[in-house]
């Protein structure tokens, strides 16, 4: 029985690693085709959202299944309730990947215009955290799932510089105001999938360690 | 043993509509605030959020321990499972109500400007359908579940009735830009409250009919 499980669990970790790299490769799809101004590349990532929510409805089915089953207890109770979790985090990513598509699916055929906010750098920094939380479920590693939390305060502080540049911008450039409404808004998608690496992080840190770390101040972590 | 195990999992249904009144309450006040131009109603959410963050991390305690303890089986686990999923949702809700009551408390000191949207109108049908979501839960109401998910849609058809006018709004009196921005996001976070109340529904179907809602187009389940 043991065995059977231990099998079950390793194929479920498998799934849910997939599921962690086809949503990461939607986020950068949709990044990129805002920087590249690549219509085509938004497109695929607009039309290909099913694969992910029958992606997570399976996982889940997966994790309700093995709980029925088996009834397992200590670290595999906790790995399939944090897969649980992290599924549906990474479906609300898959999510917010479409919306930065629609957004820049619009911005796409608007004229270009020049703004002090670097969203590249964002995209970065937001595509590294959702990356390395995924690392850190793959190789269970905690520093790495702790480091992902920290970054977070930097995606906040990058949104709200953002939003007061966008402010000024459309006091200055009213002709500008839908364009900026729209970056504004990638920006905040930005800033909810790094809320998302970081619960997936909290998951990682919780089937390891079988701590609860989220509301916790994280100079008490490093 | 499945003695101690119903006494616990009733112990456990009280908490978590325990929790679900605490943050309807806090959505409520948050939004009353502004309608009211209560600066005091507005402070108390912001200040309130710390009480919703131990409550989560309490329950979902709890039902770890009810998993390994009693290995539950079909409703029993079923039952857990939603709340585990229940529970994230109603600490998002009281996280987005803490993000209205901010927006809320720096308009109260703006001057009032009047824009053709109906804001009571979309606090009051997204109040309620938290307040219809958590009523699903406590009498295990599958059809008043699908109803909340059916009201989903005007939501966000609210929503973008917002968007449309704030950007109009913006283009004509750039002196406004701030106030309009905090007004679209609050709609916004409206807008995300009732996509919550929807999981909370969607997982309420789950439990009693063991079959997963997501994704599947809603005229399908009247």
């Amino acid at each position: 029985m043991s065995q059977h499980l231990q099998k079950e669990l390793a194929a479920l970790k498998e799934k849910i690693i997939y599921m962690g790299t086809e949503v990461e490769d939607r986020v950068y799809r949709a990044t990129v085709s805002l920087i590249n101004r690549n219509q085509q590349m938004a497109q695929a990532v607009l039309t290909g959202d099913h694969e992910i929510d029958l992606l997570e409805v399976n996982i889940e089915e997966d994790c309700l299944k093995l709980l029925a089953l088996y009834q397992p207890v200590a670290i595999d109770l906790r790995f399939i309730i944090s897969v649980l979790k992290i599924n549906s985090d990474l479906e609300r990513v898959g999510d917010l990947a479409v919306g930065i598509a629609e957004r820049s699916s619009f911005l796409i055929d608007q004229p270009q215009i020049t703004i002090a906010f670097d969203m590249a750098a964002m995209m970065h920094i937001v595509e590294s955290m959702l990356t390395r939380s995924i690392e850190s479920l793959v190789s269970l590693d905690v520093q790495k799932a702790y480091r992902v939390r920290s970054d977070d305060d930097r995606v906040d502080a990058m949104n709200r510089d953002m939003y007061a540049l966008v402010k000024e911008e459309m006091a200055k450039s009213p002709e500008h105001i839908n364009i900026l409404l729209q970056n504004l808004s990638i920006s905040r998608h930005l800033e909810r999938i790094a809320d998302h690496a970081s619960n997936i992080a909290e998951d990682v840190i919780y089937m390891v360690n079988a701590e609860i770390v989220r509301h916790t101040p994280e100079f008490f972590e490093d």
